[in-house]
């Protein structure tokens, strides 16, 4: 299992309700890939949302967020922390 | 105090410790900005670096960077969390 960091563009105006419903939607199938969204993050102003999982690959990761209904645009895995 | 995740480009090939020495910099600092970094991801391969931060401002968080030698292409405030 790895780290990774996904981003997602285009969500302006995104409420704290929205990414509830959103993360939710990855919590409810996310088993079936072996993933875990551990954390998101949003800037409504800019419409960036940065999503932290524990997943088997980048391509897990982005299976269970177009099958949730919102593809990343960007999913980079992140070996390195401090 | 917000939080604040900022990104920088352009870190290909960056190691664990050259984020560990990034992130001790900042840390050195970051009390005369009032600004505390709290995380920070690494994906060496397409050289991108998130760092989460609770600030003032966007600005104290590029401060900072900037004054630890290493300016973030972007400063997002992330109001919303899940």
């Amino acid at each position: 299992m790895s780290q990774f960091m996904d981003v997602h563009h285009g969500m302006k105006g995104i409420t704290a309700d929205d990414l509830k419903q959103a993360h939710q939607a990855d919590l409810a199938i996310e088993k079936e890939e072996g993933v875990h969204f551990q954390k998101a993050w949003a800037d409504p102003e800019s419409g960036t949302v940065y999503c932290l999982s524990e997943a088997p690959s980048a391509d897990a990761v982005q299976r269970i967020h177009e099958r949730a209904g919102h593809r990343a645009d960007e999913v980079h895995a992140v070996p390195l922390t401090v």
